[in-house]
């Protein structure tokens, strides 16, 4: 299946100059949808999985599928506010500015294995922030999960010592 | 399974006065995380779903888990100015100031039965609004699912003409 044919381009969003890629056009294609979750569980069904990570908000929607499946734990990794009990946080730069990530400090149980799954990788800043996230708590990064990979922004070298898989490279 | 026993209490969260039912407790713990999904999947399993609607953000993880057991499409219903396509829009009340809640406008085929998940209804406010939008879009809401209600804030009433399942319920 072609799955670049269901993902729309929408200029100038959410700013002028980028070309946004939006997913929800494969989303909502039950056969474009269920094709895209079985080629992650695929590729990660024999790694022993404890816990799905998942990055606010897209991130949530096969992430939490994934955990589903793997008979795994899920951890929400979610923006400043959000997690209502103790937490870690990190904050990683972008091209203008910074971003922070928060995980619950008591999210997992230190020794486990960890998938972390987002919609789309770029320059990879959030997933590699999430992987210290993921390690802060005595968690092992089994992999991680994009459904887009944007080649030229280089993510995956920033990623270069864990395992990536990535359903559609531009 | 006691569901209850994995739900946590965060006293004065996001507010003073709030007693946060905090869900990452439940979503963490493999066996709750899958039991919990179960049931949701053997209640609308025979419904014919062809869309899961989802509220931003909690409700994508396991909004997303029920469209792909059902083969369905899943919809994400988002806060103003995340949707990247054309949108309809909808503004609800809350008990202070109001919210507003977007989906595309082209999120389902007219005539679909659509499912809407969130993870907890209150006053059902923002369920009944995705109702709404759902069937502007010219969609049949079959129904909604969700983790949490608390019953005390009287949203099962505000969707008395439509199907409810709560998994737990204060």
């Amino acid at each position: 299946m072609d799955l670049k044919t269901f993902i729309r381009d929408i200029p100038d969003f959410p700013k002028t100059g980028i070309l946004f890629k939006d997913i929800t056009t494969l989303l909502k294609d039950s056969k474009a949808f269920k094709y895209s979750v079985d080629q992650f569980i695929s590729y990660y069904i024999d790694k022993k999985i404890d816990y799905v990570a998942a990055v606010e908000a897209r991130g949530y929607i096969m992430g939490g599928i994934l955990a589903y499946n793997f008979n795994a734990g899920f951890v929400p990794i979610r923006k400043p506010g959000k997690l209502p009990y103790e937490v870690h946080s990190i904050e990683y730069t972008l091209e203008y500015g910074s971003n922070i990530l928060e995980v619950h400090k008591d999210a997992i149980n230190p020794g486990s294995r960890v998938l972390i799954f987002d919609d789309l990788i770029a320059t990879g800043g959030s997933a590699f922030a999430t992987a210290k996230l993921i390690e802060q708590l005595g968690g092992e990064v089994s992999g991680f999960a994009f459904i887009i990979e944007l080649s030229e922004l280089k993510g995956r070298e920033k990623l270069k010592d864990y395992d990536v898989f990535s359903l559609i490279v531009y």
